[in-house]
């Protein structure tokens, strides 16, 4: 009998999660002889779990909605960040998703998400084998920290990237512009690995010496003494110093360097003052060397900003996406895909598949020896791995001046 | 005797100040007859007063170069935020401008700038006339504010728009993935007028009910328990409520909002705590309705991602350029290009003069009557103004994955 495939998108958005989406379904629309219908969760699993479950291979009226997917940003079926217990410890849950399956049934699981959702999938996968119930369960890894474990890189990343390096080309370009000593400091997301601010490096693939000049990483120990002294020599050479830091950098005993300025004293509100490490290095360089400092966060705009997609990224996330439906149809489960790296230049990379349990709670970093010495700049062989995941222009779907986005119709549930 | 043009830009950065540079460069070249040489002034009025003089005509070598600079955000000739004193405060000052007018045979000066630069440029052009020097002296409009009077609007505000719209799209999708009730706040630059954060208002001209639900200008009095009521309304009828806020708006007693929250208290450098309003803004939402909230401020981004840059923006940037060069051909001076909107739909400009004395220092704001009562959104007459300056796309020429930015070589001065 014909099985029923079912995805779902979990974490944290990306600009390119629906492109992987769009492929998934796209793909499993193909294979009408294998596959019956295409269902989505609302919210991930917690959509399984609460039955918010609908059709989503028929609210495609033509080819170009499947293309308006591809470049809507964020998580089209809503996400969520929902922890699964083990069986043991909560047992009605598993049952739950097992129903769930049943009453669908659900032969196919695409399950679109990075680290804790690989987990979450792992967990799903092993109940249902053990349960007798055939669920082919393939991960699609997605995440702009680009921190998982045997893919060469993950889906999302390079279209982060890509925002990350153009931004910082254009806050420098506007810091450069008075006759003064000035420091930009750009606060980058990315809490334990540093792959996402080591992209502001990638403006120096266009061959002069582009800004930023400093940049840090979790990865390298960070010692404000060292920091005053390299923006200190730095503004000895040019006006302004552009620098990249990642939000996650932390000092010799292990804490946020952005700890160190937490007071313990409380606003109007009675609520402690926390700030980023961005705001932690305006204040330590206006105090310790007094120059025109400014320091900015790219925020959520850095994983949502669809209107900058990488074109590398966008299509392999979309192949990533069929790759999982062609893995499940092969009558492979517990598996994520992955992308092996044939060459840099030209830039080739091979599809494969990675065992779930090893790629689940695994954080993949940035190897020490691809940070120089001094821990406040990224080494060549950095640049040369990131480069080929930015590259890329696509032309996105425009109205009235602004990008055309996606939505599906989550009030319709499936019977 | 062929007179010489020199050109300068002046105040904060926009994604289309050096479009109306090419226009006068390149307009300048086509008038071999009239206009010897284009010189450009690096840092505005203070290269002038030191000497720091290039030539602008000898540093391009193809179209190409004109189409690069059109797409370099920022002021490609550098900028400054030099007040000049009026000449009898500062005499020495103004014989030192006119000093450099002589020596490189100045008859056609160009000053790109914001409300203070159309200041320093009918000063200087009152200075030059009473001092016998014929030169003649007018005003391009710049400025992501867009407070210039008499102008319908102004170059680099459309691109600015462009960018909010399209980033607060981004950041909505972003924020509505999880189930559960949250509140994003933007803040958005405006100290006095509140056209930036106007434009979050555009994603509605796709026809949905697209976010932001709420906008705060500085021209409706904010009223905190109002803006918690706000959110309340807003937050029963939808998981995710996003706000766009103007950095500037203030209380009924006049007070910028965000001074209500600064405590006094100091970090542990010294420095007193400075919030902007969405840090604020977050913090109220977090004290009175305990929700998920996230600020964060499309700070200098808004001004400098040419990425974005509106097609309508550019082409009306450039245009001002070349307008302001026939202007002077024509004999005008003391005047800066202003546009006079004919119609919204078709949308047509004309391109007009203004006197500089008319524009200095005056603040246009948006009237109230475009507001709605209740302070908290634009009404129709506003977006329908609006709307036209953030139409149609910008192909931006690039190289490895980011864009190409054009640069003067400003270390070799002219003779």
């Amino acid at each position: 009998m014909k099985k029923n495939l079912l995805v779902a998108q979990s974490g944290g958005p990306t600009a390119v999660i629906n492109a992987s989406l769009c492929g998934v379904i796209r793909e499993g629309m193909r294979h009408p002889e294998e596959i019956g219908m295409v269902y989505g969760a609302v919210n991930g699993i917690q959509g399984i779990l609460e039955g918010t479950i609908i059709r989503v291979d028929d609210q495609f009226e033509t080819a170009a909605d499947f293309e308006l997917l591809c470049h809507t940003p964020s998580s089209a079926l809503g996400s969520c960040r929902y922890k699964m217990p083990s069986p043991d410890k909560g047992p009605e849950q598993y049952a739950k998703i097992l129903a769930m399956f049943r009453k669908y049934n659900i032969g196919y699981f695409a399950y679109i998400g990075g680290n804790d959702s690989m987990d979450t999938a792992n967990k799903i996968a092993d109940y249902c084998y053990e349960h007798g119930e055939e669920v082919r369960v393939v991960g699609v890894p997605k995440t702009i920290d680009n921190d998982l474990p045997i893919t060469d890189h993950c889906p999302g990343f390079g279209s982060a990237a890509k925002y990350i390096a153009t931004t910082l080309m254009e806050v420098a370009a506007d810091a450069e512009v008075y006759p003064m000593k000035s420091v930009v400091i750009a606060e980058i997301m990315g809490r334990n690995a540093g792959w996402l601010t080591a992209a502001a490096s990638l403006t120096r693939e266009l061959g002069g010496s582009y800004a930023p000049q400093l940049i840090y990483l979790p990865e390298a120990v960070f010692d404000p003494e060292q920091f005053v002294e390299d923006v200190r020599r730095e503004l000895d050479k040019r006006d302004t110093v552009v620098i990249a830091v990642s939000e996650g950098v932390r000092l010799a005993d292990g804490s946020y360097a952005a700890e160190s300025m937490q007071s313990g004293q409380v606003d109007a509100f009675g609520h402690k003052y926390l700030a980023g490490v961005g705001k932690y290095l305006e204040r330590l360089t206006a105090d310790r060397i007094g120059c025109k400092v400014r320091s900015l966060e790219l925020s959520v705009m850095q994983r949502a900003a669809a209107h900058l997609q990488s074109a590398t990224d966008l299509e392999e996330a979309v192949r990533a996406g069929e790759k999982a439906v062609e893995a499940m149809l092969r009558g492979d489960t517990r598996i994520m895909i992955a992308y092996r790296r044939i060459s840099d230049a030209p830039y080739r990379i091979a599809y494969e598949t990675a065992p779930l349990g090893e790629v689940a709670n695994v954080e993949h970093k940035i190897p020490r020896k691809w940070i120089n010495e001094a821990g406040n700049d990224v080494r060549e062989e950095l640049v040369r791995y990131l480069a080929p995941l930015i590259q890329g222009e696509v032309s996105i779907p425009m109205k009235n001046g602004v990008p055309m986005h996606f939505s599906f119709d989550k009030t319709r549930l499936a019977d």
